[in-house]
């Protein structure tokens, strides 16, 4: 299986590429990972609703038929760590092929995104900053990962 | 209000020191933050309830009788990053003069602890690792004090 870490916009905190780099470095031996940050969309006199539109053109621009999209959100459904590797082994269970998990931008996503989405996964209640969301997320898939294969990564 | 930020062990990290140190720097705009790390206990030879208990003692020596203890653990309280903000408030009008937000090692907090706290907040059912937690707390403290003061870093 595959999975595709997919967000909008580059990172522009360099601590914040050095941790993401880390993480994604570090998965490769547990997954075959994509992870792939689209260019930003110039806000230039758009209002949110125009930027979220043009961000799920791109995002849907950059899906193939057969992923199967998760939308990070934080009114997704909430996981603890062990149980988001239970997500990760049910989808490699029901012979997923390739896995998207999408952060959108600082607005959210727009109706078309959240229409092809399968699932919403909340990493938290709190809003936190889209570029921070990603390591916070890459730590995660990678944490789900030792705990599939037993390593002692994570305590309860 | 002073506000505390307790945690144990230096950030290893150089990623993570200067994405929390930049939080840390634009918090002082906003509120009396003390942001400190205790040093490491070593590990040597301890099971993780004797290391919980050392690192007990040290927490607890770098508490004064009027700090308000809250622990940060993953079977507390959610907050929305706007509860969040309420819960400063809150203190605040309580006249709550030294708030303390503590993060604890690798293997959570001692029971010496727990009984010392009034309060347990969670950031996500998702286990972090400790040094990760400071940057997603600092940023949290501050995305709070912007919304107090109604400034436009936040949105829903």
């Amino acid at each position: 299986m595959t999975i595709r870490l997919l967000s909008i916009g580059k990172t522009q905190n360099d601590y914040l590429k050095k941790g993401i780099q880390l993480y994604v470095d570090r998965l490769q031996h547990y997954a075959r990972i994509e992870y792939m940050e689209l260019p930003d969309v110039s806000q230039n006199g758009l209002t949110p609703a125009q930027l979220k539109q043009r961000e799920a053109e791109l995002i849907l621009k950059n899906l193939r038929s057969d992923h199967l999209l998760f939308l990070l959100d934080e009114f997704g459904k909430s996981y603890t760590s062990r149980e988001f590797a239970a997500f990760f082994q049910k989808q490699m269970n029901a012979g997923t092929k390739a896995l998207v998990l999408c952060i959108g931008g600082a607005y959210g996503f727009d109706a078309t995104v959240h229409q092809r989405a399968v699932g919403k996964i909340s990493m938290s209640q709190m809003t936190m900053p889209h570029e921070l969301i990603r390591l916070f997320l890459v730590e995660q898939v990678y944490r789900a990962h030792t705990i599939l294969k037993g390593e002692k990564y994570h305590h309860d």
